[in-house]
């Protein structure tokens, strides 16, 4: 009788222990790999109060790079499918778009041809179709696109597209009194309607890219104009820049997946104290995309090679994730 | 014997219950005037769960302005107190200054003559005094200089000159899940510094006028360096331009003392739902200063007429506030 009970008792424990340490996975998408222990060792030992390597609740800084890293960005960043959707729909106010370019090529569907003159031609879609409105106006341009627009070769909307590990990634990070933001080369307005819901990151922790904008009175109500001229790019050199700007103090956590990171998470590593400097690799073409040193959108080259001399974590979608967007 | 007991009771219940209401008084350095009571019914009705103008928590942005509203400003900005020092520390490097204005005059100890030009001058004051070094050595100089030095005229330290109503009035707002932001013209980096300490503000949440940074690679340590260029002015139709850039939200609730901050309260005003605009009158010569239209400094004219016109708050520091600075 005692021994059985001894022995209910031992599956007990077993069975809860198993229950337990499953619910309390934070990262249950990602595999047991390298990765994995890499960022729970660098969560454990920066948190525990008698580490070597605590840090402070305010100094516990994470920021993330979105178009890659967050979100898929192939066959071209999302937000340039935003500017052709938008390029169509203003089309009809636009006659002299029929016989210029980039637009007209665009309209005919050749995008190809449309954007053969390189940043130029993308500059001018860009500025045609995210200026000279409100800021308020552009906010709900952006939220009704984002709300119904469907990627052309997966039929899923742009924000279902996200990963799902790296969702679990920020939740674990905001759990251990991270403060999460994006720093990201595309545009901060294009961003802010929808972080919050979908990544949890609010307004005020979106840094990005930006074109100027300029104080109104309007029959006395005051709007914000968007002005067809850039004011910030925070792409590479830009990243370092974006973050000194907005956040005024050095994360101790950069991630990144493309050469458009490295100096962002140079930055990171530059600083005092333990740091996680971490580079997804997108590996998998079944599952998502797989691209790296010869891609035109997200081109991985100079990053990778860094990581791999200082020992930087580089995620390896295929083998680390055991799925890639959420159900 | 009961009836003492009872008495007893009675005394017992009316002092514990003095003492609660005077601990729970958030706003201790406020006399009981309309000011305090817009502040406080503001507060309540935009926290309360069952309040037709009740705001979620992430909407509860509320933004200062630092020169006059949160610190002093006269005889003139602390920051040209700043420079100033600068300009007399660096001399010995810059014999060319003994023979160029506006440093030939300063050095002379003739601020009126170094000012003539006005903008010019003082913009050259802030250019050589602000840009050169890297973000991170402009950050010991002014962590340097405001631990040490003393205003001429009070003999205080400089962040001891902050008003003790508005720190009550922060952290009251704080304490009902408001995030506090600053929003000022004074430099974003010289503020950065101190006002977690000082104002319970994090860096993240300063807004500020900037010179523009460059990243670079030194011996491979990346630094961000200072360069003498204007990159953004966060002053009247700057100020709203400022808070969408680094917010990303419209605040509820903004704090001002001039018509720099004039753009500011309208932009915030113009919000749905309740909003709390309150201006700091600068009313008491004796305690403080006393100066508002014709000021050279912290001029408030036009916003005065507004608040007036608007009904927006406007605080007498004469009779609104028991006390200026903390003890």
């Amino acid at each position: 009788m005692v021994a059985l009970m001894f022995r209910m008792c031992i599956a007990l424990v077993v069975a809860t222990s198993a229950i337990i340490a499953q619910a309390a996975d934070p990262l249950p998408s990602w595999n047991d790999t390298a990765s994995k222990r890499a960022i729970v060792s660098f969560v454990e030992k920066t948190t525990a109060q008698d580490s070597p390597d605590f840090v402070p609740i305010p100094e516990r800084v994470a920021v993330f790079d979105n178009d890659g890293t967050l979100w898929a960005e192939q066959p071209m960043y999302f937000q340039l499918f935003f500017a052709l959707d938008r390029i169509r729909a203003l089309a009809p106010q636009h006659p002299e778009w029929q016989e210029k370019e980039p637009f007209a090529s665009l309209l005919k569907g050749d995008g190809k041809a449309a954007l053969a003159e390189g940043e130029k031609a993308i500059l001018e879609i860009i500025m045609a179709t995210h200026a000279g409105m409100t800021t308020t106006e552009f906010e709900k341009i952006v939220n009704d696109w984002i709300a119904t627009a469907k990627h052309p070769k997966t039929g899923m909307r742009y924000t279902e597209m996200v990963f799902q590990p790296m969702l679990e990634l920020l939740a674990y990070l905001r759990a251990n009194d991270f403060k999460t933001f994006i720093v990201s080369g595309g545009g901060i307005e294009f961003m802010r309607p929808w972080t919050e819901q979908v990544y949890g990151i609010p307004p005020e922790q979106v840094v990005g890219s930006s074109i100027q904008t300029k104080f109104e009175l309007r029959d006395s109500t005051p709007v914000l104009v968007r002005l067809p001229k850039m004011n910030f790019v925070d792409d590479k050199e830009g990243k370092p820049v974006g973050i000194h700007s907005h956040i005024g103090r050095r994360p101790i956590a950069a991630f990144g997946n493309s050469d458009g990171d490295l100096q962002m998470l140079q930055w990171t590593a530059a600083g005092k104290g333990a740091r996680l400097c971490l580079i997804v690799h997108h590996t998998d073409a079944d599952r998502e995309w797989a691209y790296d040193r010869k891609s035109h959108i997200g081109q991985l080259d100079k990053a990778l090679d860094e990581a791999k001399a200082r020992g930087w974590t580089v995620v390896d979608m295929k083998t680390d994730w055991k799925r890639i967007f959420p159900d």
